[in-house]
């Protein structure tokens, strides 16, 4: 699969809303609010089920209500389509927590 | 804690909603419906780290996108407070996924 | 894939170990017991995320410390191939859990 | 809770085998490696559980099988017995992986 140009990952990081650059790296990321620790492992669970499935998974951190998610493909050494569609997924399981 | 009586039962599961008398036991169930089975796991991990919290557990069975809960209180031998508690705190969990 | 014959089921079952014919169904079952209820669930865990990713997924409950799978494969009608390696790997997650 | 003091930190982590000082701030950290995904996110289920019980949470961070935890005790602004008990608590759950 093959890596975003910068304007690539520009237009991709504005249809997905709350994601940004990584900042030191060839990343994106996006950190996600819950209203507590359960809800925030629950969100987690999800992730990681498809995450495996795809085969493609987050470099993620967590601090009781609030999870950090880093999105890159290592073997395009860059952000990929794959990064895109794990971002969205986590999108829309977020959205029915913080509705 | 102590047992309900069938009146508070009943009184209890006309404000829960979606619950009813389990019909060979002294309990109540309800059956959820998830979109896939990330999202039924995803549901069952956020009621397993409350359930663990309260020190009170459902039995509770998966089939894919389905996930089915009875809930008893085994000290009381029937239904009690506890168990309305943690029926609402499903009920609340699986609104989001439901919407 | 193709249903496995009463041989074959058996023979798989005498390989496996703890399993067993369902009884009322063509299917395999087995009861996992834990330590407690947060062994039991992260078992789960593990086998739902590998589950969702085989794209063959458990009819199971759990009731605190135990876990009950029963497995089929619904297209066949019947036990598979399919069956016998996510009951090996259910099998292979339990071991380091009942040490 | 109060708070450690140094030699108090130092006499618990020898106690607790792979963790040590933070660096940059007053808290422990261990790093767990497992075979898999599936395995790191059993871990961190049955981790999650209990500190969700315990009302004490680490911050954590996963990358595929690994797992790094760190703890401290906000309250306390430093490490003290909860964190040696959780600290403790995960070294269990990862013995079973490890093996």
């Amino acid at each position: 699969m093959k890596k975003f140009t910068a304007d690539q990952v520009e237009a991709a990081l504005q249809a997905l809303g709350g994601w940004k650059q990584h900042g030191r790296r060839d990343a994106i990321r996006r950190q996600f609010v819950f209203k507590d620790f359960a809800q925030a492992f629950a969100f987690m669970a999800q992730v990681a089920i498809i995450a495996e499935k795809r085969n493609h998974h987050p470099e993620w951190s967590n601090v009781y209500n609030k999870v950090d998610i880093t999105l890159t493909t290592h073997d395009a050494e860059g952000v990929t389509q794959r990064d895109v569609d794990l971002a969205r997924y986590a999108d829309e399981a977020y959205a029915r927590f913080s509705g």
